[in-house]
């Protein structure tokens, strides 16, 4: 991995939030692949997006090899579902040794899970109750 | 409203985010209403929550009005469906005049929508976003 430079970052999941840092990641240089089991997925993805789409099961082994997992930087487990995050995080910490794995959890009592394989993990539900408190607290005070 | 007191709030939406924010908001001392439209959905509410459960179509004037909207100060829109949202926001602030109106949104391009009736939002992908952005430039940064 070239230091400062362009990382290899493999998106699995092509959604809202996995289409939207795709094209992000893209735009800054880095190389991407994104994959989606469901092809219609990629009209997510904006013009900035200028890597590869592979449509595949992330849960099969194969498409991940498609992607050359074994060759990423970065691997970022962004499927609406805990547990494939969980099945792609894996397989990307424990069998390819991807340095940096990132996972987006639904369900916040998952979190251990992805921690004890030393996976960094965004979880939309705390972030936006975090955000509200925030908000709550703004109004509370501005009326005190 | 007494002001530094117990506000009135309805949550429209008993999913993760709600159920969470109803428990808190009930916690903290205030007094909560929280309206879905399938009975089970409140099996997510905590211990903690101690107010009222409405079981109805927020889409239906009828169950805001059992739930008591015109007494509400605040109101807290958090279906999982954006249109929904934006029309409970939309009788809370113009039919009502509800001085707190809060919504969570899928879909950022509908920000507007709710900016313009002076609703505040919560928006899970754009949070999600900044927060990967943030976590991104610790690992790329702790490698320079």
């Amino acid at each position: 991995m070239a230091k400062k430079g362009n990382l290899y970052i493999i998106v699995v999941g092509c959604g809202r939030l996995g289409s939207k840092i795709a094209g992000n990641l893209s735009n800054k240089g880095h190389s991407v692949v994104i994959v989606d089991k469901h092809e219609a997925s990629f009209e997510h993805l904006s013009q900035e997006f200028t890597g590869f789409t592979i449509v595949g099961n992330a849960t099969e082994i194969e498409s991940l090899k498609k992607a050359k997992i074994d060759k990423a930087d970065m691997v970022l487990a962004f499927t609406n579902n805990d547990n494939i995050n969980y099945m792609v995080s894996q397989v990307a910490k424990e069998v390819y040794k991807t340095l940096h794995v990132i996972a987006r959890i639904y369900n916040p009592d998952n979190v251990e899970l992805f921690k004890q394989i030393n996976v960094k993990v965004i979880i939309p539900m705390i972030l936006a109750e975090s955000f509200f408190n925030q908000t709550f607290e703004e109004i509370t005070e501005e009326e005190a």
